[in-house]
């Protein structure tokens, strides 16, 4: 089968080998993924993966339990043992054994065919159409926030960065009944935001009031700095953003203001899932271009460009 | 009289002008005053301070109200304003406008006399002698963790750095009931903890399991990297250690392991003195030399050694 591999040097589309399922997977036709920043990430060197990249996807289960067999799904990335401590409280996003599709050890959903355990499918509800549930994945991402953090009526939000998780958390929150404000460089992308109601404001144009909650959603290393600033005394300063080097950074204003930094990763896919269903999030207006698998090294640096939302490529 | 002067180059003892009160101050004779690491980062630009040092004291009140003259007091640091939602909500130590003991905007304490306000003072108990009512201010540092972060009995805690900081906060977290496990360079620092049944091993010796709380009071920028490393997943990293200078920091750990990371500044001093009122937490031991304030500047200097516990100066 065609998938998009990197080798740890560069991106090709190889001809791969068939997955092969064992007693508790399934094999899933992927009718659409998403490149998301972390692929971006992996591909200069973070987390040392090779492999077949790509960790968002809808698709069709080909093989695995007959109950599975036909249904439109999506997955959750990492593939836990299912018996450890961290599995047993739920917390299988950190079990210390999992493998992570597209990401660590395990080979992700830029193929014509990816191997998912059982335990990560998740149903698409019917009304969910493809080009929407792919956004599941990066969707739980910002629903981890509410997981983590709590938000109370009008609590006062910054989300830094108009970046896809920028976007979705943005409206995450204010779903969750914060009064948001979203801080980015792209007119095009906070105007996404603006037409849901969210207030916006160019990054140049910011007063750079401090706020209660902050999301760090800029994807880039300059953002903590101009995150740790823009958080109360005692408030709460939410990191989404990973980033492949280190960067030089004072934490002294965190200890100083004793702010809370939260790191903040994956998340639920049953609440993403219900926005979804209900259509009380837009992640439709993120997507920038659909590109056929053939075009993914492409596609990929497309995605890189600054201001480009969500690249949806099709095997 | 004479102080102990930092004019952003060089720290000299001068003939500086006796402190006036304001009608809310009282006028303290310093009897003896600590040096924390913070002094050791401020003679290297840390707050870009200027003015007289020292923020750890014991003394006598001189002049103010009737009710405090000639009361022996310890003083909280941040001087606040008193009326602004902070200070409403208890928490004068993030007042906007405050200015802060021999760290930002007022004069310190290593000096004969103080100008404190009155807001700010704690009589120290009759039975906690001079040399451990010194430590209050660093003691309700370590203190102020527990107000931040539960500690539930039996909590496995790791304490990293065995400077002055990190031995308070392991005695207080012990004392809360968390299981700690201190990780220090000096052997004679790590002693004053064993002798009190509290479990340490040299950073060499290590095995560095990770813990769900750890205490990062290592003082060095380094130190926060290690910390990460060692706080389990979804675990809580208290940050203490300020630092002058930026280091390079790649905080993915923190979002991979959905790590919360706490800064925690000034604590509260009731809890400190009850402590010390108590003998529950050893002190003195980590008195390494009394200087007289003459004597200051090497006073400093030998507070900056490797190793070095309390240094005292004596006005």
């Amino acid at each position: 089968m065609r998938a998009l591999h990197f080798d740890g040097e560069a991106v090709r589309l190889i001809d791969a080998p068939e997955p092969v399922p064992g007693a508790d997977d399934a094999v899933v036709r992927v009718t659409l993924a998403g490149i998301c920043n972390t692929d971006l990430e992996l591909v200069k060197g973070y987390m040392g993966f090779t492999g077949i990249l790509g960790h968002e996807f809808v698709g069709v289960v080909e093989d695995g339990p007959a109950v599975w067999r036909g249904r439109r799904v999506v997955g959750e990335i990492n593939f836990a043992c299912g018996e450890c401590d961290w599995c047993g409280r739920g917390l299988g996003r950190h079990c210390p054994s999992r493998t992570v599709m597209g990401i660590q050890g395990a080979d992700g959903a830029f193929a014509e065919r990816l191997r998912v355990p059982v335990a990560n499918l998740h149903a698409v509800p019917e009304r969910v159409p493809d080009d929407a549930a792919v956004f599941a994945e990066p969707l739980a991402a910002a629903c981890e926030i509410l997981e983590q953090v709590r938000v109370e009526p009008g609590t006062a939000c910054l989300v830094l960065g108009d970046g896809k998780l920028g976007l979705l958390a943005a409206q995450v929150l204010t779903r969750a009944g914060a009064a948001v404000l979203a801080v980015g460089k792209h007119a095009g992308a906070l105007g996404v935001l603006a037409r849901r109601g969210i207030r916006t404001v160019t990054l140049a144009a910011w007063d750079r009031a401090p706020a209660d909650l902050v999301i760090e959603a800029t994807g880039a290393a300059s953002g903590l700095a101009l995150a740790l600033a823009a958080t109360r005394p005692r408030g709460t300063l939410v990191l989404k953003s990973t980033v492949a080097h280190a960067a030089p950074l004072n934490l002294a204003p965190a200890v100083i203001h004793e702010i809370t930094i939260v790191g903040s990763r994956c998340g639920p896919f049953a609440p993403a899932l219900a926005a979804l269903a209900e259509d009380a999030v837009d992640v439709r207006s993120l997507i920038a271009v659909r590109c056929p698998l053939r075009e993914g090294g492409a596609a990929l640096r497309h995605a890189a460009e600054p201001g480009v939302l969500k690249v949806l490529v099709e095997p």
